[in-house]
């Protein structure tokens, strides 16, 4: 059966007072929409269509950064959920299998979840996702008799009885895409908001001798985001839940409350990560590898044997083959470090290729920037480099070459050679002491001056 | 209504195990006292009179740090709470207006709270503030009839339905000048202790026919601060507290559990703090601003669309304009960078001026010190500063000049000059191979006589 | 009356998923069961014997680096408890005193505890500790009349009256060895699960006539960590705990639950600790230091009134005296730093003598690798080592010695001498402009060219 997501994503988002759309507003690193739309990309859906409202550009670029062929759907007037899922409509002219309507600001829906929804659509023509709230509040209620779904009742309009009901309405659906258009041409606004509510397709298909149907799912998975509170809580929930996931895969965290992950971190089994660690988008850290305390990795492979940190600055583009050591106070940044190679302090390796087991010495700075352009950096198998090195990108390094300490270089060094570009060490007897009175009777005549 | 404040602060603080007086202990990196102090300030007190008794001195300099025009009372015996306030009479001699008795342990009363307090004073000669406590334990009881406060009873005074009482005695009173020192005069020692209490001032009022009255606020608002575990305590609800409201104001945080803010933090609306960043005292960041994680920012201004670390080091006297951009592992101490400029790598920048859009290289070094003295760097408009230079100042480089990689730059470069320090490169084919045999005989010969 | 300890640490601990022998896990920076033996080391015992069975030789070592006295006795099959004690009695042959038996993975149970079972068996043969279960769950139970202790019942065979018992059994035992060993001889394996259970001692025993009574201690105290959730628990038990004591110590920390520790790490009263601070083994930190945010140390000892970081890295090795100060993004690793002496910026001390009230500069590196060896490099006393110097070891500084800033030092430079390293600068007006045009050029050419 091929599916279609709808992605409803048009809320301005007043609460979260920002301008930018709040289905863009980030958690672990991604959009919420982003979320949403990962929860449905495991059935491998044949379309995704995102209603867009305000920011519509800015949501076009995020659902399509998360998959290319999303497409996107204008909702220029807020008129309720149904009107928002009828601009699907276009998008999905000629599709024919089942519809699941989701929420661009609803990040936490699981592939599980979903997968039950179309299995129960096999038994039913309308499936309508619920949840047993631990404090129902003023959600709408689902009711049912047996398996059937008869109605969702608005709060406002609940009875007594129906208040009582504690399986609420998450307002996610499915239905086949002719059955759901159908109905949704059906819908009214004669009601207090004069919107058109997407909870009206179920009475009008019961009325319609159509059946209806709920499952259910935990209530954390139905979590919606309307302000900086709740944003701060889903990241909470969404941290708490992927540190229990990663302990139970056997990644070694002293202390997991301090490890923030985003949300597409990839860490094997036995790598083990300290306290105080960044992970930003697009990391993979291998089995084996051991991420040190107050490192901060973003778009970045390492392998296993690699140490990392502390105080590691991994950047986009870094790739850390086996038993790499970077260390602390060093940044990495578009560049390659093959296997064994090391940069233990105090460096900044930007737009480079290391070769095997070379060593980077303390202090070492690739100039790959000349004010105008980026430049590379090549150095060679077990090359050294020697302390505060700099290496005036485009500039080459031989294997097993070496550089002296404290030298610039600005031209290619052969394979095997010794490359040095240092003043003479001048040494003055008593120059220093001399100095010394020099300059504090120079500060002792300045301070009578001043006063 | 003119209004003056009694702060009393002798207290030794024993169970805080430390020389330092109670009251000088830091919250969120302000002494105890100066949070007091700040409660009131709002009221824009005619008079603050700080009552110390240990270590005065510092309490008197904490006090004036806070409020230069505080005056400070001693209170060389410590006789009790009516004894400590009567130590106020002499500042205030001739002052005519209402006193509130505030705790210089007790940190957290609000604004609130204390104009509620001068509300209730046009109604009942002397206010007291009480709380509804959620374990009422041993504190002293409120008993009132209506709005009539009766009186203040000690717990170990207490019958039985009075224990009953939830409504419990924060301490804080509310009396115009002349009412509160007469009451004080009246009030005796003869009890288990042998110290004048503040709370016999209900009861002797009372008997003279003034009418006295409670207002209540949250219990959080009286927590007083007697040993390191409160005060680690409280520290951890102003934390919380000053997150929520960040995150209610629109501070974008991912973690906020991981920000630590100063008691004078201010954050505009849309910046954003990623996780780990420590806030000492005396920041201000801009709408629009980012601080990157694990940087450290103590009396700094970053203006909107700067962007701060992550591992920036931002020390006092950094004043960072428009789209500044301050990197990793960098340090800024006493300097002003100017709009778009930028320091992104392994950098000292300390008692310095920093032109609009210079381009400062990584591992570059103001070099400020020479043992004796501090001296100031200029950097222009448009410099680019080579990685690794050495700024030995007083030294200026001018706009749009440049500075070669790796130099120790010590005399002034005019506008669109280029300045270079550096010896030439020479390369010796071979010679590191042969070094690195060299050094491997030595070292497996040493190995060899060692044995 | 002498003691020993037998401490059981044969379990293969498969639900930790990792190859590493379960008691060789970390806690606190310690491996489960150095902190089990740490336990029973303070009542002075004459012998301490771990039975080991799955990766014996690591836990061997681990075992004697904890104690170096410590035997192991290997148990090659598992054939339950009372067999893994057997297999210590050759390791105590001729031994007369009392026995304790521990568990390995283990690491909570106090001395007090242990001082309890050895008062308690003055007055039994057998002493078995036991806790008040929060929820008893499937633990056995202690069955106990009066002091007597009559059995322990494992859960599937206790009765509904017995499953209602709270009493739970710890597993750890106390009896002197040839009691033990006997009653261990007479044990069965008549079960379910066809093992050797220890805790059938004690009706043996009663059957016998011998006497058993049960002491009880804290809960916490008898956690076992059996998969990598509970490791992380019990880490986190662990630092609560280590947090609560040393604030209650005098320890000044603004935000305790940020701040990790050792198992052996000891911080003097009136310390300062800041935010996100990292403690690996062996630091010892004096009264009056202060450690600031973002810091690791590691083996590392720090005197009063030294200040450490933001931002420093202490590596094993570190010594550092009165008042010295490490400042940020500077890695200290095998270095003595002398009464007042500085290294304030982004520096590497490695394998040095910094002397008394020395000045080390921004950017200084101690280059102590020369590719195939390390080297010592000595600073001597009041020495002002200028911003980024080089100093190649092995090379000594003099005493109120002096380096220019950028200097490549090779020789050693005598007492009271200035030594420097420096090209010349040369400024060349206007080259700046016309190099920045010139690029621009090439890049607007290679666009072209591209396109």
């Amino acid at each position: 059966m091929s599916i279609a997501l709808v992605i409803l994503a048009a809320g301005k988002g007043t609460r979260m007072q920002s301008d930018l759309p709040k289905v863009l507003h980030k958690l672990a690193g991604a959009p919420l929409l982003a979320h949403a739309m990962q929860s449905g990309a495991a059935l491998d859906p044949e379309h995704t269509v995102v209603v867009a409202g305000h920011g519509g550009d800015a949501v076009t670029a995020a659902a399509q950064d998360q998959h290319p062929e999303a497409r996107v759907a204008l909702q220029t007037e807020q008129l309720g959920t149904a009107h928002a899922v009828a601009q699907a409509r276009t998008a999905l002219e000629g599709f024919g299998g089942d519809v699941i309507v989701l929420y661009g600001d609803t990040p936490f829906i699981s592939e599980d979840t979903l997968l039950t929804m179309l299995e129960a659509r096999t038994r039913a023509d309308v499936v309508v996702l619920g949840f047993e709230a631990s404090d129902p509040g003023r959600y709408g209620r689902l009711v049912t008799e047996g398996t059937t779904l008869t109605r969702i009742v608005e709060f406002r309009d609940a009875t007594e009885a129906e208040r009582a009901i504690t399986l609420c309405n998450s307002g996610v659906v499915c239905a086949d895409a002719d059955t759901l258009f159908d109905l949704i041409d059906a819908v009214g606004n004669d009601n207090a908001s004069g919107e058109y509510y997407l909870t009206d397709i179920v009475a009008i298909a019961r009325n319609r001798g159509l059946n209806a149907t709920a499952v259910t799912c935990d209530e954390g998975e139905t979590l919606g985001i309307n302000s900086r509170p709740e944003l701060a809580a889903a990241e909470a929930a969404f941290q708490t839940r992927r540190r229990a996931e990663l302990i139970e895969d056997g990644v070694v965290m002293q202390a997991p409350d301090t490890v923030i992950f985003a949300f597409d971190t990839v860490i094997g089994n036995g790598a083990e990560v300290e306290p105080y660690v960044v992970f930003a988008p697009g990391v993979t850290v291998e089995s084996g590898a051991r991420i040190r305390a107050f490192s901060h990795l973003e778009g970045a492979h390492v392998s296993q044997g690699a140490i990392v940190g502390p105080y590691a600055r991994l950047r986009p583009g870094t790739e850390l083959d086996d038993n790499v050591r970077v260390g602390n106070f060093v940044e990495v940044k578009n560049a390659h470090l093959h296997e064994g190679a090391k940069a233990n302090h105090l460096s900044y390796i930007g737009d480079a290729e290391v070769g095997a087991a070379a060593n980077i010495g303390a202090g070492t700075i690739t100039c790959n920037y000349d004010g105008v352009m980026k430049h590379r950096t090549k150095i060679g198998a077990r090359a050294f480099i020697g302390s505060n090195t700099m290496l005036v990108a485009p500039v080459a390094v031989g294997d097993e070459a070496m550089t002296g300490s404290g030298s610039v270089i600005t031209q290619d060094v052969p394979d095997g050679a010794l490359a040095i570009a240092r003043a003479q060490q001048q040494t003055k007897p008593g120059l220093a002491r001399k100095l010394v009175e020099m300059l504090k009777a120079k500060k002792a005549k300045q301070k009578k001056e001043a006063s």
